[in-house]
């Protein structure tokens, strides 16, 4: 395909420009325009402290479960900035519906960058005067760079499922972590689909996808997920079709926000299996995924499964040794309570892959659960100690 | 007082070694012993795969609530080793219940460093056989050397309350959190205590102190607090006597371990009031002290006072902007949703103290809780990622 990104299916247009918000002339805010009205739902943070943009944009799609457009600003994240900053980011979708000519409640409207800080309207209002000037099908890349912050780089893809496409952007890079969006992203679809049936597929796409990563154990106030679906490509797809190409969408996006885990060297994916239920299995894969001693050991290549054991014994009090066994890339490292006997060599080799597989296997039920996440480096106490400063 | 640490009450003598189980030399195991039996109790970690001389003292001190002697090693942990590690445990009790003429049970034991090694029990032996002809009572500050991993100093302290005496010494420095010990501490007095007394003090100070730390969020497989009251007194402190005299001894000692805690280049107490109850005000607490976005934050010395709004958001999920106040060192930042007037100067000032004090105000009750933290820094991660190698 030629077109990026969110302007990939068929109906969509995007701009982006850099209007001031963030220094040194870098972009920072993007408009997404849809040729027709289209049937949207959206995944929400359940951070209490919601962003201003978030609760706007909440109830705008709940409104008639339609959008025709999408602001973006980054630098800024209007978010703990009382009334005046629900009044800034109404007035980010007026200025757009006005431009645009559709309802307000037709503009969805979303920001990311530091918190407790108002944003620039002025500026804003400009910027998004000058990406509506700026709009085409071209603009799906830029966009995906407009909304980076501590991003290392821009995050899109593109789909084509036989007569549909579907698009997508996301940015995210620190504070990922469940639940929900805990980062933005954006996707388009050109599939006829009605709207209750775009709700749950999305839902159920991000819950095992966005919602199965973690960075840093932290989740923002201002994430969030959007799809969009124009319909322009006359293809109505069954229900199944739907939620696998917005699962492989999400799970696209999710992946590359783990990969630029802040400062992030390595992947690692987190299986446990046998668990009493998914639900404990979920809590034993976010414990060793989200143990700074074994985000740190990853880091340094070291296949140091004390760590791992120790994170799975402080999530489940009552596991038992016997019938618990640790893994990584295939070599079992530890079972019923002792040292397996197994390589060093190629332990260190399996856990110093550019994606380490570690299972977990419990002997308490049938519940399984996945979680991504990535290694903790120097670079990520640098981006994070240095961001405002 | 000249005696130090664990020999500063009547009655104890401690002598410490290097047998081996480090390299180069470092002191590794140390021998408490006391010339009488002592009233004893303990706490200990609640992770599901407690190392093996957890098991064995845990066994030992409720067989008749009695100890006469301690012996710890450093290097290897004894965890997840099995029925050998549980041999191994035992053998460590009694090779110094032989040497001293006690029965074994009045023995405890503990290890700390590395899960999944099995311990050169021979080294171990000889280790206890010297260190039992080096017994004295001078061996106070040695022996609180001699249990250190990655600590970078060791931890002891001495009071006197009166006519009775108390002393101590612990390690830690990664993987603290609570519940509970989550490192090692021993505490002795020559008070004369009664076992159920001596416990439920024990307990109290326990989790105003030990239990109101972190560090990495970690709990450990081998953590433990013991308390040892040998009489020699001959003084009967009040109940508000010794548990004030334990409180401050716990205090003292886990404050030492936050201090230390790895890399840390400055602490941060953060007092949430106003909480719905008690429980809630300590899940925010550790909610924040825990961020990793607060923890580096604080040691880039910048109030980013957005990523503790974030913690508390994230907690409390029906948390209320209105009447949500967070303020540093008495200057409030943010309350009631939006960003405070303050002098940004003042504020990175207060953050940058080598103890930061962060104040979170609800406004949904009367429960209040304190936590103690250090920064997250380079050096967490340079200690945390080279450590086995």
């Amino acid at each position: 395909m030629e077109r990026k990104g969110i302007c990939a299916p068929r109906g969509f247009r995007a701009g982006a420009v850099s209007c001031g918000i963030k220094r040194g002339g870098a972009l920072d805010l993007c408009l997404l325009h849809a040729e027709v009205p289209c049937a949207a739902a959206g995944t929400f943070t359940r951070n209490a402290f919601k962003a201003a943009p978030v609760r706007v944009t909440m109830e705008h799609v709940s409104r008639e479960g339609k959008l025709q457009a999408v602001v973006v600003n980054s630098g800024v994240a209007n978010a703990w900035t009382g009334e005046k900053g629900l009044d800034d980011a109404s007035s980010m979708a007026e200025e757009a519906a006005l431009l645009l000519g559709i309802p307000t409640h037709r503009v969805a409207v979303a920001s990311t960058g530091t918190i407790g800080t108002y944003l620039p309207l002025e500026k804003v209002r400009e910027g998004i005067r000058k990406a509506f000037r700026l709009l085409s099908e071209d603009g799906g890349e830029e966009a995906a760079r407009a909304i980076m912050t501590t991003d290392s780089f821009p995050k899109l893809g593109e789909w084509e499922f036989g007569p549909f496409r579907v698009g997508g952007m996301a940015k995210g890079a620190g504070m990922i972590h469940p639940d929900m969006a805990t980062m933005l992203a954006f996707i388009t679809t050109d599939a006829v689909v009605e709207r209750p049936l775009l709700e749950k597929a999305l839902r159920e796409a991000v819950d095992q996808t966005f919602n199965r990563i973690t960075v840093d154990g932290c989740t923002s106030t201002n994430d969030m997920v959007l799809v969009l679906a124009s319909g322009l490509s006359g293809y109505s797809p069954s229900r199944s079709e739907l939620e696998e190409a917005l699962f492989q969408a999400c799970r696209h996006l999710s992946r590359l926000i783990v990969r630029d885990g802040e400062g992030a060297s390595r992947l690692m994916r987190v299986k446990v299996e046998g668990a009493r239920d998914e639900r404990e299995a979920k809590k034993v894969a976010f414990a060793v995924a989200g143990s700074l001693l074994v985000k740190t050991a990853l880091f340094g290549g070291d296949p140091n499964w004390g760590r791992i054991v120790q994170a799975v014994g402080a999530a489940v009090p009552d596991a038992q040794e016997k019938g618990t066994e640790v893994s990584v890339g295939g070599i079992v490292l530890a079972r019923d309570g002792i040292p397996a006997e197994y390589d060093e060599e190629k332990a260190v080799e399996a856990f110093s892959r550019e994606e380490v597989e570690v299972t977990v296997r419990l002997s308490r039920g049938e519940g399984a659960s996945e979680v991504l996440t990535c290694d903790l480096g120097y670079e990520y106490i640098r981006i994070n100690a240095e961001y405002r400063t």
